[in-house]
């Protein structure tokens, strides 16, 4: 274990981050809201901590696997820890516990609020809070696509991004080309969002943050009425369609923006990604059906977005789900488990992930009267090699020990029990509302401190699918 | 398919249960409660029933794998139907669904009840109740040690009972020794703990009953408040004593009968039960601590015989755990996937499963940092054949897609959340009360007929550990 090579890529990292910490000044100095020097501040505490990293550590560079573990991992936590200061410093978040905790929530796109009147905060904030998201959905698109399946993790292997470039056997500058193209894509669709939505009558500011927690499937709003509040079909329609399009593989819309729209519907995933949404909103509508909303069309609005706002991860809500019947509640606890696809911002155990898993119990199943046939489980046309199921099958494994390991916590520390149950599945897959007094009419203020240090933790574990941050734990990790 | 050697098996079964059916005759005639004539026609009716099955089919009997899941299958639900009949011909249970709910529940160990006045029951009934628990559990020792092993369900494989006897390459006389003798340490322990129960004031009827539900870990009591109603320091203590050795394997006690005791303790997953056991006692005793009981005595007395009764899925109670705290009631839920060791009468997903589970997910841990070692997963001091593992991990995965199937089509019967995931777990793990409307002072009664349905299928669905039911719904299982 290199930690000279860590510290210094952290450090370099930091640097970018004290950047980003600058781009809510032009807000703060337009609305006057204040805080113009707050960020100033955070900036520079951020920069100071990423040159003593940074030139402290410089010389050589050996990246390995090991490394690239400690990397991921601590830059997420280092992420929100300096990505806090401003709600701090500003007195807006006076609690460092309550800020850290938002601003994970932020660059691990789950979109869990402590805020109880977002409206009363300063606009640079919110448009902070909403660039966490967009950054941390950036982050998760090339983690995804290009560092873990390098690293092997959880099966990710299957999905690295075949997006053509210039092939080197060395891992920068393949990271860097697939990053950049990725990017791309990423930008062009936030921006044409953010278009649609002001042409739906969003100001410039509110387009912009929506469109960053949208793509990012994050889910923080600028409202304490989430998306509801701007009661438009309109809005909700682009913004569903957004989150569906930011639950899918990234590498699919590149290939689609270069006029290759069929690659969606030869992608086994993506198939099995519509299938599920279009199931999960038809069982809605029925469950809604004459109950809540007057005519077909606004069944269908309000069930599509919330079937797709909580299969992305994003958590916007239109409607209190709460008051759905028990079985539309029910499936919402469920689909929560599945999450976006890989390659996707979206989290959960991804629809690939879930896909494998049915596949595998029907191999067994097969196997039992056909043992002499050796099937592979197949993704696509494509054989899906023995050793990444087994790492598919122990994530899931994991991820499921995680999640009763941490609504025990939580229930340890006074929460009921759907509340805790949902608050757990709710951060591990980084949706945001769960059920109960973590709603989506509710907010995380309440929650113990405890609990919100073991939500902290599950938001990270499920944004780095587990095994990169579990790795940290094992002895052996840290010895030569 | 062979479907005449199926039906002939079948019918030789049926002939079983006739004699089984008029055990509880001198019951009916000692109490006077007027159900000897109904045990007679029930018998009649299933003897009749099994000679036509056994003549009609007699001839070449050929045992393969496939004949073997059918006649497994069909034997757990044609002894339901057939058991069914002296509750409904007796009009203690009219309607049919509720007494094949009641039977299955029985055959299956599970101890769900829909009776809601259980004292008010004529004696033979309650007998022929526990008996259907005493029956059940003798066939699945045999089941899960001798018969699924070698049908390779669910990594069963691991468990064969390695029981000394004449090794034959032929499937029936193994199974028929194997049997002969695990049959005989049942017998022993269910008499042992009998003599026990009638020795702390138990009646003889009582003593039996209750022998026969906690050696099953069925959970059937002839009285409406279960085991609290003895309110006996000395029961409760020998009722968790038995329910512990019901839920631990078997051919361990063949072992600690022969005089070599030490076997368990080299047992890896005995070990493994032993800590969880104590653990989960342990939380609760914190969690009871100073609330509920006076005594640290008092304390363990119930925290044991619930840990133990969840634990072991039997489902005694002597306590309202619904009045504990929110993080017992959570880990008692929890409790209810793991269930008791394989090869003992316990159901739910495995001790050793569970074990194996945890293991394979830290092995991929490992591998993440040490890509080139080959690390097989071990149980005690062997390797767990890839391929087993395979079939646990597939498994996992379909247990985990049932119960959510299971928890939503409850809840679209109108069931509320907890209730219906409760159910589910509380049937697909064999257990009998959940938590909700069907807690542990409740029942089963009030629950949709739909509901039922998904229950009686739940129950076989665990007791058959999946695969051995879901193989009959593959086309191919049933083509040439």
């Amino acid at each position: 274990m290199d930690i000279r090579s860590v510290v210094y890529i952290l450090g370099s990292l930091l640097l970018f981050l004290a950047v980003a910490l600058l781009l809510p000044v032009p807000f703060a100095l337009y609305y006057h809201d204040g805080t113009a020097a707050v960020f100033g501040y955070s900036a520079g505490l951020t920069l100071v901590a990423g040159i003593l990293m940074f030139k402290l550590c410089r010389g050589r560079r050996d990246l390995h696997v090991r490394e690239g573990f400690a990397v991921v991992s601590f830059s997420w936590l280092l992420f929100a820890l300096f990505g806090a200061l401003p709600f701090v410093l500003s007195g807006a978040i006076p609690s460092p516990l309550d800020a850290i905790f938002e601003t994970m929530s932020g660059f691990t796109t789950t979109g869990a609020t402590i805020l109880t009147e977002i409206e009363h905060m300063p606009q640079s904030l919110l448009f902070w809070r909403a660039l966490t998201h967009w950054l941390g959905g950036m982050g998760i698109i090339v983690l995804s696509l290009a560092v873990l399946p390098m690293l092997g993790v959880g099966g990710m292997q299957l999905f690295r991004a075949e997006v053509p470039g210039p092939t080197a056997d060395r891992l920068k500058p393949r990271i860097q080309d697939t990053a950049k193209l990725l990017w791309g894509v990423y930008v062009i669709l936030t921006a044409v969002e953010a278009l649609l939505l002001m042409g739906g009558g969003m100001s410039f500011f509110d387009a912009i943050c929506h469109a960053f927690a949208t793509m990012a499937t994050g889910g923080f709003s600028t409202r304490n009425a989430s998306v509801a509040a701007y009661d438009s079909a309109y809005i909700d329609t682009v913004i569903t369609f957004f989150m569906f399009i930011a639950g899918a593989n990234f590498s699919l819309h590149y290939y689609a923006l270069r006029g290759r729209v069929g690659t969606y519907f030869r992608n086994e995933e993506f198939r099995f990604y519509l299938y599920i949404t279009l199931g999960v909103t038809a069982v809605l509508m029925w469950q809604n059906h004459d109950r809540v909303y007057g005519s077909l069309l606004e069944n269908l609005r309000y069930s599509a977005f919330q079937s797709t706002s909580i299969l992305t991860t994003t958590g916007f809500a239109t409607a209190d789900y709460e008051q759905w019947t028990v079985l539309a509640q029910y499936l919402l606890m469920f689909t929560m488990f599945i999450g976006g696809c890989a390659g996707s911002t979206g989290g959960g155990i991804k629809v690939a992930r879930i896909l494998l898993l049915l596949k595998h119990g029907l191999a067994q199943l097969f196997r039992l009267i056909h043992p002499r046939t050796v099937r592979l489980v197949k993704l696509g046309h494509q054989a899906v090699d023995p050793e990444v199921m087994q790492a598919i099958l122990g994530f899931f494994a994991l991820f499921m020990g995680v999640f009763v390991a941490a609504s025990f916590l939580l229930a340890a520390s006074g929460m009921d029990l759907i509340s805790a149950g949902a608050a757990a599945i709710a951060t591990l897959g980084n949706i945001g509302p769960g059920l109960g007094s973590v709603g989506p009419v509710d907010n995380y203020a309440h929650v113990p401190a405890f609990a919100k240090a073991v939500l902290i933790m599950c938001m990270l574990l499920g944004r780095l699918e587990l095994f990169t941050v579990l790795v940290l734990f094992l002895p052996s990790f840290w010895r030569k």
